[in-house]
């Protein structure tokens, strides 16, 4: 390391001898060397956990797992904050970006205690350590990364990228809060994490906490070595700062000077963080903070061995996971092993039982201010339930069914308005940009858009910005979604709305919140915390003008991959639905629920009163729209989603015309799940009430919102699978109006009524008529579309029948 | 603006009142005018195109659709870049990021003629400009992005994110090739993009192009201000310098000033590349370069209108779409609309025909020079064949089938080896710091990973890093995802290799290059480019310690959303067939071919003769497990995937012990969409040929690599759909052996056998015996994977039967 380099923390490095004493400094390296140690054992150890005997080939695990390389600097930043926490009697807790280095989070929390009292055969004992340490990463036992089997852990670390947006999603409304984040210098690559710097922006001193970053450069990912950590100091300072942070640097290797360092630079940076807040709070003015942020230049696998086998190891790639493999084969290595492990000295660190020794366990907080037992990473247990007005006061008048237009988002944004209102310390509304164009800017007059990056002159004219607002708006759905799930899991509430096409851009992330919350189901110490709100909208069948990139409704495809205790789908078609469907979800724990809602004027369809009755059911029949009273129908039209039911609504009109003797049941599917056989997802019908609707013999001519094989996929163990014939997006599309595009794909009333006349015998005969009068009707619609660029006004004729 | 933040602009300052002569000032202005008035005429008009008669309401489109916003600087960039081809010949290509802004795209590219050479009704004459306004973003016309319909583009733009890495992927290989890429500012608020400024540290001076990006800093997104527009001049240049870059600032509003300052700039920008380039291939020596790239703050919607209804629209986000709405009946934004249009004055830049005067015609690159025209930018037009070794050559010698275990993707990487060495120019290698992890390293005995970030001498201990590798690594799939893309479209061949679980980064890059490929196809102008080659590896069944994050088959649900035109899935079993998939997917064009294979050792089952013949047929009965000869079978076992094949064999082998007389039917998939009837997919069988192998009615036995709904989905239109039993991924899982893996989801021997029990007639009323014996067989397995935390060492026995 160049003097150069080290420039910047001159006026630290001066401080820094003196910050630990001998005393104090002596003890964090012990107690270091018991993380370390630990954090060895969990990968190595199957018995003899303390080394009381020479260590044998048999005590070593058959299969070596886990990840050193990022455990020690984990354990390290650690416990230099439990040394601050017990100073200041700080509030705060721990986020490990690189959670694969979870034996660098277990080692300290097993240390203070917190484990023996989740997991009591874990106990801080020699046999409890032996346990410990035989269950990490072994089939039956917990996980290697942080898991939510892992007491203050609110942050998995399996998939890269959320560990910065995870940590202000924590902090924001907690005031006392600090949040330290550990990234890795791997995980700094990805894209979510680049842009999850700029969280800075969003973080008001007065009312949030603070997230303390420690960048850990240790230089290296699986193979590679990392860019951050291979760019000039210069570029890195640059960085940091051009992101808004004020860097603070702490490099090395040796344990003594390292310490001093980061013992100091912590200090400092904790002081900062309080500075900036009591200057804010007593100001009451709240400004964008250059926030202080650490970078910790440490080597991977820092005190593991050195070389092995003529290789190097410390402080290379060849750290990253198990750094001596082959142990039980090999001699030599058993031997560098136990060389390594004993350099820890254990016999000075762990009494006569196996616990920690006293002047060492001193060193923890004690109570919830461990990290580890902080109420906070176990949000649930801090929930409030939100304050709900009644959503039925945000009702829109619906006289008569299928009459009056309406825009499916707006009551709702009134509903969210006032949540917003009567929860203002634990609600936040979060969208990419897109909360007006997603129509649901009524937010706003009860709270602007969260900006405290600089102002300028034109933002009066209506920039519905403020530095305390309660609407979080970036372009990026990664961080969006992460700052949500971080909120989520300290305890709060939230609603996200965005488009659906980009709904993608999370799939990842989607994908481990679920499996988060499956895990958590399993951890009966964690509370439940709130469901996350996903409203998705501007949907494939309304880009009239963004066209083909912008239809893909796919993203319920990966949702019901995730297990059905933790997934809800919800397709309310009109304003009303919308309204009761996600007052249900705003109310609800431990989901993720999806509601697919589009934001253009829409056909109304239920009074508030019928809405309720209908979400309840989750599907039903509607009368209005069936003929069947008291007889078998002859074919059922079945829809799920906005436009598709108003397709299959249009499509009863015509079919009434042509055949007024046919017999239609209609039947509207608001929650998807109802599909399913009660055996298989908590909401699923029964057969027998599958059949009694959906009849066994009958068409099903089935109008779908998404890709038609979801429905067969829900379906297919249904008696009356066979006879289903589900319409939905076909990857059809362009510009295209509205009806055009239904067109394209057959969701559109023609081609509906045509399919009816395709599937009914009784029709197959009588229908050609129809069929092409249907035909011809289509094709004067797409005629009518290429010449004006609209639909034709007549549409509306195609309304729900009086 | 502040004085200050002009500063770093003073070196050019000087120099930029001389840029551009007073003709050569008057006429670039002229011709951005023209750029202009196009652009609003196409959001606009659907006649009277150059105004010839008094604008009348009839003459607007009744649907305003199209982003007006960031359109006027793109053609700003264009023309200015245009300049600077014409000066020093440059080979340029040009990218929109902010691909919304389409109309700014269109103008310059229909007045340098390409635009009528592709499209010859949209000519250059007053019917063809009327063509051209009537068509854009309207229902039978072209999309408001930069589709694949416009010449040059080879970035839609319409997902926000990826314009970066597909210029860096464009430039690779290209020497003499400049990728002029516009970064939108709310772009760059996304993480894809964010992370993507890094590929700087990827492109060699020497062998590669350059990259010049332009991040037009308009201020807006849809509704917001964003982020970078709104930090300090000092903060966002020192972001740029910290990520490697020198920024350039081009800020103002007044049009004359602008197009001096971007004129000056951008000319030291391609001289300063022009000087790196010289100097690293004077010496040979490649290193990285802090390239240029250019901030142009301008305003948003510029020289749009400035006002409209008391509220600010240009320089404001109202301008981002249409920024004068409800014109047909509203007199007086009629007026507005005329005055603006007015403004350009299209009578002195148009002549009586409707063409461009010549004076303003010439200011235009001729021939392939233009960027529409650039070959670079239909990338098939360039590209030429890979040229492949014999696969065969790398086959692994299989005497007895499943007997031996190989790591299957390690003779892959012998054959891609070769043809990294044959393909010295126009082939590369992508993966996230995986190929090593994923077996593939023998890649580096041809090229190293490339690397221009620092070096440290531990590197020369196994690094592997070199200049001029041809091996991208880098922990973001989505730049590795965007950088193949930008390589593929320009003409040119690749190999992406990345962890199953964490595909679903990209999961919207794939929905977005898969439609692009799917509109390609409507273009016949556009020459097929090389497939997309994705192996997906490190599989959900070989997590054993990272567990169930790392657990997800689900990016299969993805694919087959997506058009059969372009998507391909292969699940080759073994090593042989694996090199056989693979060197049909490196042959071909147009698709997106995803490979699912395992990185880990298994079992080998068929010579490369064999693993031809099955890999051409798709799927096969395989005849050493099955003993149906000229009988129908009781059941047919039918798998797909390494580890579901495997446990499907081993489940025969129980079978034939405990049921000697049992006829099985054994069949192996390996190209999925052969499940599909031929009606929906090209690779689809006939329901004969489906009817054949499957039967019309015996159990049929399922074991799938993924979750198991997937096999219904495509097959629910089959015959014996009804007989169908899937089993496949369920979302159980932590950490696990493979075995125990297995058992927790019923892929295992032991639930198939069992399944086969259950569903053959005969077997019903005899096996509970055997039931009984296989399930406690299970839990043995289970109970010596919990105590030793290996599979059983005996569990090889269960390979196919001799």
């Amino acid at each position: 390391m160049s003097a150069t380099s080290l420039e910047p923390q001159a006026a630290v490095a001066g401080t820094t001898a003196h910050t630990l004493s001998d005393e104090e400094l002596r003890n964090i390296h012990a107690y270091w060397r018991a993380c370390n140690y630990l954090a060895a054992g969990m990968i190595y150890l199957r018995d003899n956990p303390l080394l009381r005997e020479p260590l044998h080939k048999d005590q070593i695990k058959s299969r070596l797992l886990g990840h050193w390389g990022a455990s020690p600097a984990l354990s390290f930043t650690y416990i230099h904050l439990n040394r601050l926490i017990k100073k200041y009697d700080l509030d705060a807790i721990f986020l490990a970006g690189p959670g694969h280095g979870a034996p660098g989070v277990l080692g300290p929390v097993y240390l203070e205690g917190t484990y023996s009292e989740v997991f009591p055969n874990k106990s801080e004992d020699v046999a409890g350590m032996k346990t410990f340490f035989k269950e990490f990463s072994f089939p039956g036992g917990i996980g290697s990364h942080c898991t939510a089997e892992l007491p203050g852990s609110i942050h998995e670390g399996g998939e890269l990228g959320y560990s910065v947006s995870h940590a202000f999603g924590a902090a924001f409304d907690n005031p006392d809060l600090i949040v330290a984040v550990v990234v890795g210098d791997g995980e700094s690559e990805t894209g979510a994490l680049a842009t999850s710097w700029h969280s800075n922006k969003y973080l008001n001193p007065v009312r949030d906490g603070a997230v303390l970053p420690i960048l850990n450069l240790n230089g290296y990912k699986i193979n590679n070595p990392t860019l951050l950590s291979r760019i000039s100091h210069e570029e890195l300072e640059s960085l940091f700062k051009g992101y808004g942070w004020t860097p603070h640097f702490v490099e090395g290797s040796d344990p003594e000077e390292m310490h001093q360092k980061m013992a100091a630079t912590m200090e400092r940076c904790v002081l900062d963080i309080r500075r900036i807040q009591g200057e804010a709070r007593a100001s009451g003015n709240p400004q964008r903070a250059r926030w202080p942020m650490i970078v910790l230049r440490s080597p991977k696998g820092w005190t593991g061995p050195k070389e092995v086998d003529g290789h190097h190891v410390e402080g290379f790639w060849r750290a990253h996971q198990v750094p001596l493999a082959g142990v039980r084969e090999n001699p030599a290595h058993l031997q560098l092993l136990e060389e390594w492990l004993r350099s820890y000295k254990p016999e000075e660190l762990f009494d006569v039982s196996g616990r920690l020794v006293p002047e060492l366990k001193e060193l923890a907080p004690t109570g919830t201010r461990r990290m580890s037992a902080n109420p906070h990473a176990n949000g649930g247990l801090i929930r409030r339930s939100l304050r709900l007005p009644d959503f039925r006061d945000y009702a829109i008048e619906v006289k008569q069914s299928g009459r009056v237009a309406a825009e499916n988002t707006r009551p709702l944004a009134w509903f969210l308005r006032d949540i917003v209102r009567e929860n203002p310390h634990s609600f936040r509304v979060f969208s990419p940009d897109e909360n007006t164009s997603n129509k649901l800017d009524a937010i706003y007059e009860a709270s602007k858009k969260l900006w405290l990056a600089d102002y300028l002159p034109v933002d009066a004219d209506g920039g519905e910005l403020a530095p305390d607002g309660r609407v979080l708006e970036m372009l990026s759905e990664h961080t969006l979604e992460g700052w949500l799930e971080g909120y989520l899991l300290t305890g709060r509430h939230g609603f996200f709305s965005t488009y659906e096409a980009f709904v993608h851009v999370i799939d990842s992330m989607f994908n481990m919140h679920a499996k988060w919350l499956a895990s958590s189901l399993e951890q009966k110490w964690r509370a439940p915390i709130s469901s996350l709100n996903l409203l998705i909208t501007s949907t494939v069948w309304r880009q009239d003008h963004n066209g083909f990139t912008h239809q893909d409704p796919g993203f319920l495809d990966l949702v019901v991959n995730k297990s059905p205790e933790v997934c809800r789908i919800y397709m309310p078609p009109d304003a009303n639905s919308l309204l009761s469907v996600a007052n249900h979800c705003l109310n609800s724990t431990g989901y993720i629920n999806v509601i697919v809602s589009d934001k253009q004027k829409h056909l109304q369809y239920m009074t508030m009163e019928e809405a309720i009755v209908h979400c309840t059911k989750g599907l039903s029949i509607w009368k209005q729209a069936s003929n069947d009273e008291g007889v078998e129908p002859d074919v059922v039209m079945a829809c799920a989603g906005d436009i598709p039911t108003k397709e299959s609504l249009a499509a009863v009109v015509l079919l009434r015309k042509h055949f007024p003797n046919l017999k239609i049941r209609f039947i509207n599917v608001v929650d998807l799940y109802r599909l399913v056989p009660c055996t298989e997802h908590p909401h699923g019908l029964s057969d027998n009430d599958f059949d009694s609707l959906f009849t066994k013999d009958k068409p099903i001519i089935f109008n779908f919102h998404g890709y038609p094989w979801l429905i067969h996929r829900l379906t297919y163990r249904r008696c009356n699978h066979k006879n289903l014939h589900v319409r939905g997006y076909k990857e059809k599309g362009n510009i295209n109006t509205p009806l055009d595009l239904a067109i394209k794909n057959q969701i559109d009333r023609f081609s509906l009524a045509m399919d009816v006349i395709d599937r009914v015998p009784s029709l197959q005969a009588t229908g050609a008529h129809a069929k092409e009068e249907l035909r011809n009707m289509q094709i004067e619609c797409i005629d009518y579309a290429y010449q004006n660029g609209i639909d034709k006004p007549e549409e509306d004729q195609w309304m729900w029948p009086a």
